[in-house]
């Protein structure tokens, strides 16, 4: 074992601190890296805050991680020293299940290992995250970074990247189709980014009116403010596909009420509460309510190849490590456009 | 106009009782035929009783209907004096939305034309269903009928059996696939037939360990007791596809739960209080919550075709018209196997 920094939550109600932990000796499969990025997701918050339960504490957090290798183990053959690499939310899965030899590690039948809190496959070592100076991964779940983009902007493509990009990709969005994307926030906006680059007509459905000129310049054809009833009206029936990222409770019948035939709700967001469906909302024309997570570590590749091809990446706001905790703050009140990014050279 | 004989509500409180009312001359496009038989469905019952609100009265329904031409209009190609002909849950559509350009009129954007309690394109003639001695519809919307089947037994298929053939053709359940239906009535018969008939393993879910016997009669090869709890963690992430065919309020994340990565849960029953769906149950596998309604006239013709083909049909009990308000406390109940069929002989 070697010493590791980062910052942890102790308990569910402490802020996050430094804090000195053992990170294993790189195996003969693992990729060591010094994390250089990595972006703040809003599921870092639920998870220290314990608020979908069994959190282990302390916790590292941070699944948007990049950075450059350092050491690589004996059997390594996809990494060398000196390369960018990269890590998501996974780390393993059980690589024997159905799921997993489909590549959809991120639904392995006997649960993914989460980057942090979560255990390893021996049930008994945490893992923890980004939010730290160096990472050690079996180099099957670590991804390769071009040096074409950013790398700051490039952490947040490892989950809200992938979560957007995924669910696109599988139910083969395009060209001809209409889409619309509910909530701009780290999610949100890389779901527009996509979508538009997939050719699809891309509509941000948002409450706010100042969303409009943001939503826009990130590739939005069509703005619909829905609390404007005539606006609504217009685009009933309208959508093939509703990326909805919004994780706060709000009205899914409305949302499928602006499906066309076939249409359907691809939730990537995860209210607490559960949400109502009315029936006939759904049956009426053959829709239906989607959920996606992720992306498999294929797909994750593949969606980072994409984006170094076609020069796509997060627009973030760089922090500091010791800034954190008001990041927090401002990421709940939505204040941030659109992901928060530390740079580890601050730890 | 001509008269019609038949039985109808005059109210959502009275039974229905014997009443004559008008009926079209046939037009250039229409077949008028009389009716031999019809079938009963559980929509009869929340329609007349108003359940759904916007009931027009009197109310004559029935949209199962089956019998033999008498007239046809000059223009009418398809069927001639003597055809056996039958009528589902729609006499007419827009024709021009996307939807009716796709042969999908039952989702119609301007609202298809219902068989009973709907109003004709006119919007003012309302329609008036099967309860009776002829119906004139126009030959667009007049299925052709087989005489290889016992047209009683033929009935049914129009509401019944296209209610669950169409998700099963739409989602292209075949050999491989798991599929597992929940409730056994009217609609669930029809599902273990045709996805047993698509070379599925079927799986029979039911509270009711009475079912089991039935259910591998019409071809299911598995029966699961809900109630029992290792009986039901058996199943968990294991369907491929759900036919949800029950319209009383139930647990639908239980039902989630036994669907494997990319299942499908497909309700075609529709329960008066929304289904409380949690996030998770959705996104963990990428499963799908969707909705179903009938089928298009040309996927009911190819049904049709389908069940003379291969022998299908619904297993019913037939009935005298006079005896339809007992039949409908028996189908509330549950006591029937698993369709009343009127005899129209006995009007």
């Amino acid at each position: 074992m070697t010493e590791a920094k980062g910052y942890a939550a102790q308990t569910a109600t402490t802020p996050l601190a430094p804090w000195t932990f053992q990170r294993r000796e790189p195996g003969p499969h693992d990729v060591q890296f010094d994390i250089l990025y990595c972006g703040v997701c809003h599921s870092d918050l639920h998870q220290i805050r314990d608020e979908w339960g069994g959190s282990i504490f302390p916790m590292v957090p941070g699944h948007e991680i990049v950075g450059r290798v350092t050491k690589v183990g004996d059997k390594v053959t996809k990494f060398k020293a000196g390369d960018l690499a990269a890590v998501g939310c996974m780390v393993d899965s059980c690589r024997e299940c159905e799921s997993c030899r489909e590549g959809l590690e991120q639904y392995c039948e006997n649960g993914n290992t989460g980057t942090y809190n979560s255990l390893e496959r021996d049930g008994k070592s945490p893992t923890y995250g980004g939010y730290s100076n160096y990472i050690v991964t079996d180099e099957d779940f670590v991804l390769k970074v071009s040096d074409k983009l950013p790398l700051a902007n490039v952490a947040p493509l490892l989950c809200a990247g992938i979560t957007t990009y995924s669910p696109l990709r599988h139910w083969k969005v395009g060209k001809g189709h209409k889409v619309a994307v509910i909530g701009l926030g780290g999610l949100g906006h890389m779901a527009v980014k996509f979508a538009a680059s997939f050719g699809a007509e891309v509509t941000m459905l948002s409450t706010s009116p100042s969303k409009e000129a943001d939503a826009k310049a990130l590739g939005a054809h069509k703005f619909v403010l829905t609390k404007d009833k005539d606006q609504l009206k217009s685009v009933r029936n309208y959508f093939d596909f509703i990326i909805d990222t919004v994780s706060a409770p709000h009205d899914y019948n409305m949302v499928l009420s602006l499906l066309k035939t076939n249409g359907v709700q691809i939730c990537v967001g995860v209210p607490p509460t559960p949400a109502q469906i009315l029936g006939f909302n759904l049956i009426g024309k053959r829709r239906s309510l989607a959920g996606s997570m992720i992306g498999g570590i294929a797909e994750t590749q593949e969606m980072l190849d994409y984006c170094a091809e076609h020069n796509i990446v997060s627009d973030v706001e760089v922090i500091d490590i010791k800034d954190i905790n008001e990041a927090y703050e401002r990421m709940l009140k939505g204040d941030v456009r659109y992901r928060f990014v530390i740079d580890m050279a601050t730890l």
